[in-house]
């Protein structure tokens, strides 16, 4: 009946299976509703924690489909591993609309993910953590999350994430055809979704994310490669310093906004429709 | 069986379910498991993103008890509220052994709590973030987040979480009848956990530790006393100001603990142990 | 005779009694001109230094008195206690008009100020020192004082205070009946009256106040609640670094101001009227 | 009788005249007895604020005169102008033992202050302020005081003021003959009293010193020689963004030695005998 | 013939003459040409490296003359000891139109350099290094040159060298009568050709002058007045971290106008020309 | 004759020919002799200022060759570019040894430079400047190398420079047959020469040269790939914001070794030997 159409109409569900951590998922569901007040969506997270192997996987997966969601969006380090494999083909075997969120080296699994009709968002700055038992304990790992997560933002990286999910629920809700996002963000993605309005704020804003991003290539080399600790405890260590900059570059370029009064703010309406200002002291205009 | 019992005695299954989000919640199951070696341990999120009414709370818990979980962790702010009241009353008639981390709000539910059987951890420098639709998007959300977790990391308190529910499990583990922690964790208990070494590290910390808790002062006046919008929108401002101040204050303090080569490092082994270290150039040792 | 009456209105005589120290007291007297160019003001300051007894407050009150001032201005910690007391009374039994300026535990002080009749300002942030032996010492003293002063200034507070007597000493010199100044200085009233024009620069400072202000409850549960000497040392020192941080925070809001070439300046001309600019080269223009 | 004789040995008098502003002057009654415990001392302090006229310097001397200090300390600016020369003579006369605290041009009036038989404390980092309409108002007077009081402090030369006052204070209690100091403090003295061991934090505070110094030389140009507005604000404009920068350096200075745990404190007793300690969680060790 | 003589005038054949080192010698010559893209100019260096004897500077100046340059331009600590005068000499008894470019101490020979029809660009900030060998190694050298050379190039300095060379390479193109610049670059005159355009920006840059300069003062101290190694060292240490402080602020100045996207560029043409933009985001203007 | 071979090897007769510019250039010889006391060498520089043709490289090489030097030091931007190939052809056909430095794309040349016989020391930091003309003019160029400047001395990089010229002068006075360094300096060999202490200050001197390395990326992309003029300048400027964060955290590096007073200090005697001390207030000592 219309009004049962209607009613799944308004309220869109939402699962987001998480295996592993990356910067991008901690907080990735309160992005679309920071403050708690949309009405339009329903959220379920099921994430197996640190865990990624094929049965967590298959267990997430499981838990997720009973939650009959109209979008699944799935984060992973690496997506193209067996486990994020396996909890992307459930959800697609079981008809879900489903995004792939991950870091650089799901790049390997693109073909792969539009082979079966997914959806992906591959975050270059979301650089792996220096996963060293010498050097990683709860606290380093913590931080780095930390320093992360304020480059990714100020960066424009999570303005992507969350667009690009507002963008498939408003498709969701005006029972659209689907066109699921396939997007690498880059530096110059990222900047331009930024918001960032001085100039010096997106050149900086830009060096934090190629900072963030070089990450990896020293935690790749001190996870991977080197296996002397001495060496290794040295690179990743190295590494994380270099994320700690970024997150102060990041910062400091968003300051230069707030020094003409200029920070963008998008905050969420109850609908989902999103609302913009730049001055502290104006009321946000909705956005036509 | 035996084996059956050994096997279920090996691995701890452990459940979180997450209502609404704070400051201690998005990373609290990595705390566990850093670098995801840990074997004596499975782990299960289940969360309702940023809602945390009853009939989410029925359903995050009916979620995590088909996970069968030796012990359930629930994060959400304000413990007294209907929706994570419920979530606690499904999991302790369950029989599951549950913690509650809460923030300062919480300490109106400890009776209530302790009279059900369950533990908890309150933590009071988890403040309110600034709710207000002129001042917080998905952005200014995110910063404060990423603030906040810099300052609970440093400031001993993701310490004291992540060991509490350590002991716990290897009570589990050892099939000891089970204490729940208890804590209301404030300035002093956290930076005696925090492993800080340089006594100043330590007053820079404790102060980070006050001006974070101070903050909810202001979100609180900001978002529930105050209604003229431009007032409000200043004291939620300026509280997002004094957490990252707080933030910069911790950084600093665990940088003067760089400048002597003795930051405190606990990473987890495989089996759930802890190692130590201070020196970055040393290994960890098992700590007996 | 006229030529008596006119010059006693032309030379308003501004006697400061100061009992103890707080961060609004050093430099009270150099607010109300700052550049030693005020012809319409006589200053006497008399102090009794640290000590704030009852006989210090007698023979200061005695030696204020002789002086004969059109206005007192009585500083001290702690209005209520004896010597401040005393203080007043004194001068308020010899008919001087007499404005009280003291920090918060003021605020006990309130009604019986109002009955005999003078004035107050009460200023939130002026926060107790952390007066333990074991760490405050003259340089820390001196330091803390230093921040304070900083705070206080930036954050708008001096303004109230001086741009309060200075009304006060209009009306003198109009023979208007004196309506006393009788205000709590909070962080809004604080703010309003900073001049600071970026709102960034107005909540940072904001957030400077109120970690101002949160030092006092450090200290004062570090000098009168913790009895244990370690334990105390460290709520002391945590106070400290608070009001260090507070003044960084301070100083980066004005330099906001800076970045725009809008600092408010308000110098006194030499017949005690205020002109006013914002821009570095331009001339200060009276205000009418 | 000898006990009247041992009562006035046991309380030193000490009477403060000040005559306009020095960054030496504000807290320097405070340096005595920092926690206003000290019994063996009674301080007066009286002072005409900003003015320092031949009339308000016989004034100041005159109510100085009444409280019979066995010690008088008279600051100002210049010591060798009018007013402060009037007052030193006055008290001289009265035979009360006098210091004279002053800034560098006070360097002209040595021979004349040791003729009269007074000590002196010239203090070459008291820079003078920049004292222009068009950029001194009471925000930009307190805060070059708050800058310099932290130069003073970290530097070494409040050291320098208390001790040598301190050391006439013994020498009366013990009735010795007095010998009055008669130091010009300059960049080497003050280090060398300043407490600060790592030897980066010696010389930076060295620096500090130097630039506090130097600043001197731009407000005097900028007052008493540049005649063009423009070019005279910037000139004192820069000066006073000197100063801001010198106390930075001392605060980072005195940092390092936090860094290491080994800040210096140097505590009154109630006797007045002077404690010390270097690490924060000792006890202060009475000096023999 | 005149293709010859066109040759001449469009490409100007510069010599440049370094004896020893002084903070605007390192980059002078790319100073004039930022990105080699310059047809106007033939450059030849000639150095002695760090030694500045007579025997030296005959040699340097008998291999610049060899390229027959157009122009020299001749730098150098101190110009009036015998080796730079020897090597102006020799340059000028040549015919070659020579600058000197040189530090304080040069002002001794500007009698000198004027009578022999030289030109002299003195740089008042161009503060001689901490040449003492119990401080001075090569990274010290470096780190300082560094500094000095952000401070030189933000506050103006570095746009009087080159754009005094350029107006006499222009006038060399055009055939005119040269007139060589001969000019002291003290504050003022730095400051007015620094760009800069926010009035704190150019205050904080004048301030970083006057540190610069005054370094200096220091280090002629610790090289030359004192003899005691504990006491020169601590001197020559201070002296650069005044300089180290001068660059912070420098760039502190900087900063301030990128806040307001407007930092002056002045790119050269491929013919010598030199554009202006202030919007990052804008194309130079090539000006009239 | 026996004097005249003795004279030989006493003094060392080192040319550095300069092609364009390269942070590693401009105060390279001065790394041989920081204090202009050496006896034992004798240098001479030729440059041809910011342009690398082959004439220009032919008459360097010419002037260069006049010296008769025993030993040739070359330094250009990418060494395989016919300019800095002809120059270093002509020297060595001349029996000249000959260093070559150079930056990353050098890499290309270093078969060549292996098969004629000359040395090579490639330093990977020394990253490309931002040559576009739409941002790069004389100041952005000047702080680009004081910034890179301040990395390569403090990352090590120049202490390999210059320890390798100096074994190899060494090699030449005491005749022995010479090997020419064939280093590739990479963020691990720079650190390792450092002489940083604090593990801390090395992970940061770490983290700041890959961050410098990875400038060039930006620089090579913004210059030589992206074509559209709006793009290219915001990577070039994004690239330069980097060397300065990679400056910052230099300093950074260093100052965490004065915090335990153990910078390492690396002064030449006037023999050319090297001495070594590491406390600030000790005698450097002469390495054996």
């Amino acid at each position: 009946m219309s009004t049962g159409l209607r009613l799944t109409a308004l309220v869109v569900r939402i699962g987001f299976g998480k295996l592993g951590n990356i910067g991008s998922a901690p907080l990735l569901e309160f992005l679309l509703d920071e403050r708690a007040e949309r009405k339009d969506i329903q959220v379920r997270v099921v994430s197996s924690g640190a865990k990624m192997g094929i049965e967590d996987a298959a267990d997430v997966a499981q838990k997720l489909s009973e939650f009959k969601p109209d979008l699944a969006v799935v984060t992973s380090p690496n997506a193209s591993l067996p486990g994020p494999t396996k909890l992307r083909e459930i959800l697609i075997n079981g008809k879900v609309p489903t995004i792939i969120i991950s870091d650089s080296p799901a790049k390997k699994a693109v073909q792969d993910i539009e082979k079966i009709g997914a959806g992906y968002l591959i975050v270059e700055a979301d650089a792996m953590i220096g996963a060293r038992r010498e050097f990683l304990d709860p606290a380093e790992m913590s931080l780095f999350n930390a320093d992360l997560i304020k480059v990714l933002t100020v960066t424009g990286v999570f303005n992507v994430l969350w667009q690009e999910i507002d963008k498939t629920i408003q498709s969701i809700k005006k029972r659209e055809p689907l066109t699921l996002p396939r997007i690498v963000i880059n530096k110059e993605k990222a900047i331009e979704t930024s918001g960032l309005k001085n100039p010096y704020a997106r050149t900086k804003a830009m060096a934090a994310h190629e900072i963030a991003k070089r990450v990896g290539d020293l935690t790749v080399e001190g996870c991977f490669v080197v296996k002397e600790w001495e060496r290794y405890t040295q690179l990743v260590a190295a590494a994380h310093e270099m994320m700690r900059e970024a997150a102060k570059l990041a910062d400091e370029a968003r300051e230069l906004d707030k020094a003409e009064d200029m920070i963008l703010r998008t905050p969420h309406h109850d609908d989902g429709s999103v609302a913009q200002k730049r001055e502290l002291l104006e009321k946000p205009k909705r956005l036509s």
